[in-house]
């Protein structure tokens, strides 16, 4: 509490960490409402780890973390024996609490879970070090039934949200098919160098397409820049079997529904035994989508999903918002992954020994808001209450009354609480984007009225009309009504008919 | 991901952590959406700050940390260059959010905030070193309506929650005017030890009652176990003047309203400018609670609330919940303070020094919740979804459509997901609480017909009905529906008209 301006603190936070404020609030509190409605109504239930846990908890699942246990996490050790550190996603704590409390826990357990994560990554603009997740699980059943349901929880999630069918795109792939390509293309899944280059080929498919994706399969390829990226060394044979894989998909611009890509993803792999088994899994999957309703416009087959193999051990899904918006350089592009899972196995393993076969989806909230944002399906505006000016001091248990019959009656509103004349009053009230102002000075109170000012309308017309003075001198935004009408007059302002 | 059970993680969290379940979460999120509805319909808006801080944004203002600046908090310094800390409060990140944005903030400067903050503290069974907190200040005024607004945004907060009046006290006091007492006792403020003597000693009266309190301001008083607490060392006429100021309140017993707790203050403090000035901003406070319709019975000026006087400069607020719960010991007491707040000045002028007044209030989320979960308010259950049970794998299609249709109608369910037999369903459906089971074998596809079994029934029935056999015997819980009837017949099971 030093006076000294030499020591002060510097009022800033640290880098990658952000304030937000009322608008972005109140449009993610409406979508992670509608989540954990869709998340309940398909028999997941809350569930809240703590933001600590100990460090060997949460294991070595970040790519930054190969070597050391705390890279990539924010890890201190307070007063415990060990370290601890901030949880880095929720399916660590998931598989912690699972294995902690697997003998009281109904199997399947579903649970879902909205919270904040932390990572040591490189900040940059729209890249943060604290984010939130919203998570959904299914831990204990190795059944694909499980994973057809992760399909149909986004589905109804992005639906529920206002994205329209056809403006987004759940799409499934499965490791074992990938597995079992690999397998009859002849490549040993033990030989890791090429296995990644490999898969890191097909990953490339969205951007670079089928002929980008054959030459980095092959000899390489050789960007716009000139730079050039080695390739997986596949001959011709091997190139063209994964290259009529990618294309069966959505993604090559084919319409194949479900059924279509399952034959060609059959005759693919046909011959080996665990490609087989990933085509029967996708077949089951299939016909219960097709049960729940859910067609091949809701839910497709792609099998240019890739996504973290090492993680992940069955089914893979990418859910993608395909309606164009403007990237950082205007030029328009297809929105983009918003959420994503997979089957997972060695989680809880990792504790008890025992496999416990999980599979889940992973909502990126702050990616998913900006896509509601940039879609007009949220809010982008934060009104503001209605504000009752001050005229005078000692007349504040007056207007206090005022504000007190408009919060008794369900509207947001709050008396000046300043010291300001009328018009920082005014200022205020436009800063707080507030709809309505409410002013009564002496000659209002001897007459027993009250002036409502429109405050909108103010701005539509500073936006809008040319001649604003004229217009306004025709309308005014402003009407004085009875002091014992304050309510209804406000709430029929409110809703917009104020001036007759 | 080794197999070697020596090497195996143990499934854990660190002292001062904990998991919560559905239950609970789905209380609190009832009870939060509440309060923030309040907080909102006075005018407040939402804020986000991040859970970590530059250790010396946040100060030392938990008491631990008057030598040390980190101690008390988990502090670390990742990659940074200086120390980063968890935030303990949301106090001191509002502080350093209104200085930072201060020339784009309205002036006053309403927000709440909904937030975990972390402390390093002694951990206990209910006591933990994670905890939510919620609220509620106005930055940048010093007009003491503010201060009268967290009064009755205390008091509506708990009564859109359940609680009655009479069942709640929102207790006032003002620093000034404890300050005032004391300058007309003639006890110097510069004086530290006398004062935090005084000052605990009347924290105490709840406690102790005015006989106790009398002694700890004189000589001292012994305790029922024998231990000696060394009093202020106050005369007999500066105890008897405390004593009559403190008697003055509610908590004695009286029945005072607040114009006549005010007079009493009044008259004691009489002669101190400083004690004046607190007397005239109660009464401020006073007319607008008036105004506002908020009588004694639902906010009290109490002049034994001391609270932590270092850091408020002004009117102090606790909310008390007056109605009895049987403590550990099962002896029936008062629930005490769910919520506490004060005007303060100092957080701001750290930064920018500039003197920025502001007050405010913060709900103890967890003991509410408690409270509320103690009188009933909230509910202690959570209802699990509709559980369709699986009788054939091969149906499994057919299973997945029942769900659909149920979910479809905005009914919570879920198909069995496991692989176990009938018997572990239904288990399975009882450990997830689930309110009904659908039942459907071979016989029901081909008879067109599916079973509906009340699960509810079946507990309270193991509950309350002595001859179990015979009542199921005459009012069977499950009922067999034509399939095509399967929605509106779980509608009406759902709404308790099953059995006819």
């Amino acid at each position: 509490m030093t006076s000294s301006s030499s020591n002060r603190p510097r009022a800033r936070v640290p880098g990658g960490f952000r304030d937000l404020t009322a608008a972005d609030l109140v449009a993610r509190r409406s979508m992670l409402d509608t989540l954990q409605r869709i998340y309940e109504l398909h028999g997941f239930e809350p569930l809240e780890t703590p933001g600590i846990e100990y460090v060997e908890s949460l294991g070595k699942f970040l790519p930054e973390a190969a070597d050391q246990p705390d890279a990539g996490i924010f890890s201190f050790q307070a007063d415990y024996d060990e370290w601890v550190a901030l949880r880095y996603d929720l399916t660590a704590p998931l598989a912690r609490y699972f294995a902690q409390n697997a003998q009281n826990l109904p199997r399947p357990f579903r649970r879902y879970q909205v919270g904040t994560v932390w990572r040591v990554e490189k900040w940059a603009p729209g890249r943060f070090r604290e984010f939130m997740q919203c998570d959904f699980d299914t831990v204990g059943t190795a059944s694909v039934a499980a994973d057809g349901e992760v399909c149909m929880v986004f589905a109804q999630a992005l639906e529920a949200l206002g994205i329209a069918r056809g403006d987004y795109r759940v799409q499934v792939n499965d490791r074992k098919v990938l597995n079992g390509l690999l397998e009859v293309c002849g490549i040993a899944l033990a030989d890791a160098d090429t296995v990644g280059a490999v898969l890191r080929a097909m990953d490339k498919f969205d951007k670079f397409g089928v002929e980008g994706v054959a030459l980095l399969l092959g000899a390489g390829r050789r960007d716009e820049s000139g730079d050039f990226t080695k390739g997986a060394g596949l001959n011709a044979t091997q190139v063209d079997r994964i290259c009529a894989f990618l294309s069966a998909g959505g993604r090559s611009g084919s319409t194949a529904d479900r059924a279509g890509v399952l034959a060609t993803l059959a005759t693919a792999v046909a011959g080996s035994a665990t490609g087989e088994e990933g085509v029967a899994e996708l077949t089951e999957i299939h016909e219960l989508l097709d049960a729940g309703g859910y067609g091949s416009d809701r839910v497709a087959f792609e099998p240019s999903i890739i996504r973290g193999l090492e993680y992940y051990t069955g089914p893979v899904f990418e859910c993608e918002l395909t309606f164009q918006v403007p990237d950082d350089k205007g030029r328009m592009r297809s929105y983009g992954s918003v959420a994503s899972g997979g089957r997972y196995d060695g989680l809880v393993e990792r504790f008890t020994g025992e496999k416990v076969p999980a599979t889940g989806g992973s909502v990126g909230v702050d990616r998913l808001l900006a896509a509601l944002q940039a879609k007009g399906r949220v809010s982008r505006d934060w009104e503001g209450p209605v504000v009752v000016t001050l005229m005078s001091k000692r007349r504040a248990p007056l207007y206090q009354a005022m504000v007190s019959e408009l919060r008794a009656a369900g509207i947001r509103a709050e008396l000046y609480l300043g010291t300001s004349g009328f018009k920082a009053q005014m200022k205020y009230a436009d800063r707080r984007n507030a709809p309505l102002a409410i002013i009564a000075g002496g000659d209002e109170f001897d007459r027993g009225i009250v002036q409502i000012k429109d405050l909108r309308l103010g701005k539509e017309l500073s936006a809008d009309i040319e001649d604003r003075s004229q217009w306004v001198a025709d309308r005014p935004a402003q009407v004085e009504v009875p002091r014992d009408q304050l309510v209804a007059s406000v709430q029929a302002a409110l809703a917009g008919r104020l001036i007759g």
